[in-house]
């Protein structure tokens, strides 16, 4: 059966084009169909400077657009003929099997909310994404779903991740760190004082105990669980300091012509740094704790960005990580809806 | 007047011997007075290995060392005749100007405000220090004093940024951010969004709103404010991903042999790069919101960091930032007592 994936094409930094570009591709590399969610004549522009030939494609209009400065929740309510609801609804409707958005993040979760609700057992959803590290890559979230969350909402984290990461990377059980200011035990703020004993007394959750800021590159465990807010800031700076480096580097080359000529020698190699460090090779993150594949991308998100976040798309779709969560929260004795 | 500096030379991960190293290099450059802080037969056989000519050093012995493993408010308690305590006495009874420790910075904390004790008008101390950033660097506080503050103690601890960075980066009104997950004002956790109108009605603030982790590296704004559990994960975050690149830089390198020989031509730029990425070269954090001039350094300091870490002390003194601290909340009619 072709995997049916719908593409929000609205709502990028720099417009449909891009976003169309990286969805036929992705949609050509994975053999899926692909449904172009946006304003009608938009798409059908962006379409003629794209070669989807080969690829099956269709376009399902909507008039509305959620911008990054609309309140995500309001937005949503008020605009249900937006980019994101239509595609959200394809899912529910059952004419997509999973959506991707490089649009207004807080929206695209609002919207999965309403039109696909949260997974019995889950009280909130996370956004999850992988980032490069030493030793390959680790899960990290939420990034930013939940900014306030309460200690059962990281314990739930910590059981989604392990799902994915059970079900995407084939790991057994994976180890499952908590992001803090120390790797005592008794390191943490409040929150996290409280989450550390709860994750302990889990038998099925492999973990690891606290981990800090550095373990988040180094790769230390497989999955790091932490709030929204120092998810995403712990994200953002990862990114910062890594287009900071790739700036003093360049910097340093040109200052005089022999660095400039052994640059050149090193191009390569600095193409392929460049590359174990590029979060659009990792592709979109996984909104995980709602009924369907949701995957969210950054609104700056370039095709190649878009292209592999259509594989995770159908990497969450294929591994049913949606109903392996739902199915593990019914057989859990003490899960209890909040 | 020589300036005289206190080194606590336990403590560190290394052993006594690179912090003797370091602390008798920084007094030399400086033109201080040392005071080694410790065990005394360990001192007196780290500076045998030490070239301490022209250079006045003053063992002062301390029987007691407090540990990484140690409960910080418990150990400075406890052991009154530790390292720390020792060193944070020799300020209080004027025979030190500044104090400088590679130990376990809770208990530094701790030790300050028992010894030194707080300025009048600030709740809180905040451990701040500089990181570098594209444009230069940023002055980054709480990176760990205080876990879960409150929103008064982030506004005082923009107004002691403001003071460090206006008396050594003579900047006379340097931008304040208040790091959050988007730049919006209607973003951030519930702290956040307490503290941003607090910093925003303040005229005497130079207040920038609200900043992501990405601006931490490109130093977008001169000073960053956060909570201390978000700014040490922030910190930990950037030094993890600035160690992950070099590695991977020096494994794209060695991967073929014209890239190796390229590589070698590349030295010194890539030495450059690093001394620009490198903490050691930034020196340590001072502790701010106390009475005195108290820098805490990493445990794993090199003789280096320890080095730039009395040229930091040296500066807090000169500069009386905390007296300055003490003097804007006396003459701040709202400032009051917690």
């Amino acid at each position: 059966m072709t995997i049916r994936i719908a593409v929000d094409v609205m709502g990028g930094d720099n417009g449909p084009g891009v976003i169309i570009e990286g969805a036929v591709a992705g949609a050509r590399s994975l053999g899926a169909k692909v449904l172009l969610v946006g304003v009608e004549s938009e798409i059908q522009s962006g379409l003629k400077g794209t070669d989807s030939s080969g690829v099956e494609v269709e376009v399902v209009p909507a008039t509305d657009v959620i911008t990054m400065h609309d309140h995500p929740a309001q937005a949503v309510r008020r605009k249900p003929q937006s980019s994101i609801n239509v595609a959200l609804r394809l899912i529910a409707e059952g004419r997509a099997d999973a959506m991707v958005s490089p649009g207004n993040s807080g929206a695209v979760m609002a919207g999965a909310l309403m039109v696909l609700s949260r997974i019995k057992g889950i009280e909130r959803p996370a956004i999850a994404s992988y980032i490069p590290t030493v030793r390959g890559k680790t899960l990290l979230l939420d990034l930013g779903a939940v900014v306030d969350p309460k200690p059962s909402h990281l314990v739930q984290f910590a059981e989604m991740g392990q799902v994915y990461a059970q079900r995407i990377l084939n790991l057994p059980q994976p180890t499952i760190g908590l992001l803090s200011n120390g790797e005592e035990p008794t390191k943490g703020n409040a929150l996290v004082q409280q989450v550390y004993p709860l994750l302990q007394a889990r038998d099925d959750l492999n973990f690891a105990g606290n981990v800090e800021g550095k373990d988040v590159a180094m790769g230390t465990v497989d999955i790091v669980v932490t709030d929204g807010f120092t998810g995403n800031v712990a994200l953002k700076t990862a990114e910062g300091v890594a287009n900071f480096l790739v700036e003093i580097l360049r910097e340093e080359i040109m200052k005089t012509l022999p660095r400039k000529l052994a640059g050149l020698i090193l191009r390569p190699a600095f193409r392929d740094m460049r590359r174990r460090l590029d979060y659009a090779e990792i592709g979109g993150a996984p909104l995980l704790g709602v009924n369907g594949s949701v995957i969210i991308c950054h609104g700056r998100s370039s095709a190649r960005a878009i292209e592999t976040a259509l594989t995770a798309a159908s990497r969450s779709f294929e591994h049913d990580l949606a109903g392996e969560i739902g199915r593990r929260n019914a057989n859990r004795p003490q899960a209890a809806e909040a």
